[in-house]
């Protein structure tokens, strides 16, 4: 398959436009920096919500990927969920998508995510695995944080992506809003493809994906949002892959892909961290995936299918009272 | 949360001119009367159906939510569904899609609902409620009806709005077609919030919702495709709501807030009305909620459910031969 | 209920002329041959996809009907599926979307679906059934193939349709691939109507319609792909109509309707065929249905309930491994 000659920046700078044309709508607002840098609130001060949230999951998707709210079953909860589906899935989700970009400057650090990192190829193995690189003179990066980053940080994003400072939007979600815990759960294909190609999976062999998580309901508190919208994907999440694969590499993988198969698993990701004594670097990075697995191996017709999902770390992690 | 400057008049607007201008395909007809008011027929003699149905959801909504059509899973059933979801729970449904204002003239009757009720306001309690007025020189009302009204209720309905004959559109839908069931339906987080309202939660507090619920198969008779409208909602719909509201008032709340909460609940909702000698105003008012609530309280984190379906009084409703 | 006035090749070329104009985000490739004619590669060498599979079958239904992509919970599977809606159920799939025009010239043979056939009336009896003709100067084919069409055959079609080559759109599509896999899936509706209308019932009859049905996971072999995707239907697709009807001839109908009630039901298709000795026409046609009907009658407000689905043969289909 080759890749693909469209620019997840431009594609995913229309997107922001059309947020910020249609901002009141959106539930979100926007300024210029007097660099001329567009900043976008999607939930800090901004309400945020349903249709914020799925457009900035388009966005980070650099524009070749969609998601849908929709409310899913699991067993005996209901719960509104996102569906991502795209046909770029390592351009879209590991080229954009994932967040691989940590911004830090004074005392502001920000996991930035979305089309920026095809210009700044960050970090660069991710773009040498899904041989892509983006060429465009806008830029659009999505940062999980609930703070405005200073100018020092976007001045070092506008170098790092070689654009003018008046050619970069900025998306600014948290995690403890409608909106921010959208986003994350519509990681469910990025969170899925990365654990595959961590496995020795190629990227490029995989032509479709698709999945979905429920949205994690929200938490004031910027830890418990984060280990909810984690458990959201790590518990209740289901991917799908179309490969031109080979079925014992395939069936090998997937024995140690879902979440399931990582230590720690089986409690709320809050008693995991605290456990790790909140050192992220203890926890088993192969947590990081979603509950279950479906792939379907074209080049032999054969469907393999992995993991599953948990109900009741999810109730504990959302605190369910019924 | 500060009430939206967005205009549901001027939104609903855009969207009747898009019904109107693609009539054929929605399956509607439309036409002007003398005195300049645009009046859509969306399934008294127009066939209407499913993409009539989300529309006229969307306009009752007055822009400010969305609908979308898809089969979903209600136990041993498998029904189509309508999910709506909005950014903007308190205007769009209580000060837009709520059933508040009766146009009456001459011997005709029919419910009005729709954003033409932010202009009238009627009643006037629910717009302090929410905290919004719109400000518009046009404005559009949904009657659930099978007659178009006479000159006298358009004129009323004009004077209520302060607005000019030739600047109100008016959208005709019966209970017992396809577009009406839909729009039914698609009043399930109306009716979740509103029961909610009732009980003393502050409308204002409520930041997003969304909910679903089967689109009951019609029925020519209007007395029985009221009957099971109102039981897709009661019997069979799920909402689901995030408040920044204190933990203790939602659990009292949400004690009463389920329509199995309330009085003559069990059986479908024609066997209540007729036990209630066909008198609307001797059945509990708080029958007409959804079937089941999620409250996610944003200020604790915590969620909240109460309530569930009930598929048995359903299958009875519909008269389902298995 | 009149039928309508729409032409489903005008409405299907804009369908096509937006596939051309974003042929790079649908994973598609087109070329105009020397004749004129534009052929549109969704699958062949072009990868195709999700979105592709959406618009092919959107125009296979000549642009009267829609198809969502999105999970689906059947039992303990949850598979990518397509969900299709239509309030002109005669014209959109009897009328366009059937496999009912078979294009043969020298070695190639391939089946044409979609709104061209309402030009060429192939074949005429269902053009009387369904009372429509298209009248169009512009038409569009899709043809299930894994091989561009001679000009013999492009010339046959234009012919049938009586119009300039420089107007024909061809839509190339395999079985063997994802968006093949959708647009066969796609036809769920269109395979309940045809079969309801085999057994008797006037599709004039039949107001609105709806369906779902998995996505079959591809396989590299045509005849598998061939069978796992008529699998998706028959073992595994629900449809619901609602119908201006009489109880009794519906109940009646619906006993032979579901693909349990036909002779050969309870393995995969490849099975059967392989038994009927690869010949078709020793398959019992009442097979081409949907695992599950619903019916409203919108003339009495019954809903009529036949048939279930079959997950244990759709995972031998689909070789599910777990």
């Amino acid at each position: 398959m080759p890749t693909t000659k469209l620019s997840v920046n431009k594609l995913a700078y229309s997107l922001a436009k059309k947020l910020c044309d249609n901002a009141d709508e959106y539930g979100v607002t926007y300024k210029k920096l007097a660099s001329g840098t567009t900043v976008i609130d999607a939930g800090i001060e901004a309400k945020g919500g349903y249709a914020a949230g799925k457009i900035v999951t388009e966005i980070c998707l650099g524009g070749l990927g969609t998601a849908t709210i929709d409310f899913k079953h699991y067993e005996d909860l209901q719960l509104p969920s996102v569906f991502v589906q795209t046909d770029f899935p390592g351009v879209s989700t590991l080229g954009a998508q994932f967040a691989g970009w940590q911004i830090k400057a004074e005392k502001y650090t920000a996991m930035g995510s979305g089309p920026a990192r095809a210009l700044s190829l960050k970090p660069k193995e991710i773009y040498e695995k899904i041989d892509y690189e983006d060429a465009s003179d806008v830029a659009v990066l999505v940062l999980e944080t609930s703070k405005e980053p200073p100018q020092e940080a976007i001045t070092k994003i506008c170098e790092g992506c070689n654009i003018k400072p008046e050619n970069l939007v900025l998306v600014l979600v948290p995690t403890s809003c409608v909106a921010g815990s959208i986003q994350i759960s519509g990681r469910i294909v990025e969170t899925g493809l990365h654990k595959l190609s961590e496995l020795g999976l190629d990227p490029k062999t995989v032509t479709h994906g698709c999945g979905f998580a429920p949205v994690a309901p929200v938490h004031p508190k910027l830890a418990q949002a984060m280990g909810r919208t984690n458990d959201a994907v790590i518990y209740m999440g289901t991917v799908y892959f179309t490969v031109n694969g080979d079925d014992d590499e395939i069936r090998e993988i997937l024995k140690k892909a879902p979440a399931s198969a990582s230590k720690g698993y089986g409690k709320p990701f809050m008693e995991i961290f605290k456990e790790a004594d909140y050192d992220f670097y203890k926890i088993d990075p192969g947590l990081f995936a979603p509950a279950m697995f479906v792939i379907n191996n074209a080049a032999s017709g054969k469907t393999f299918q992995a993991g599953k999902i948990n109900v009741e770390v999810f109730k504990k992690s959302i605190k369910l009272q019924s």
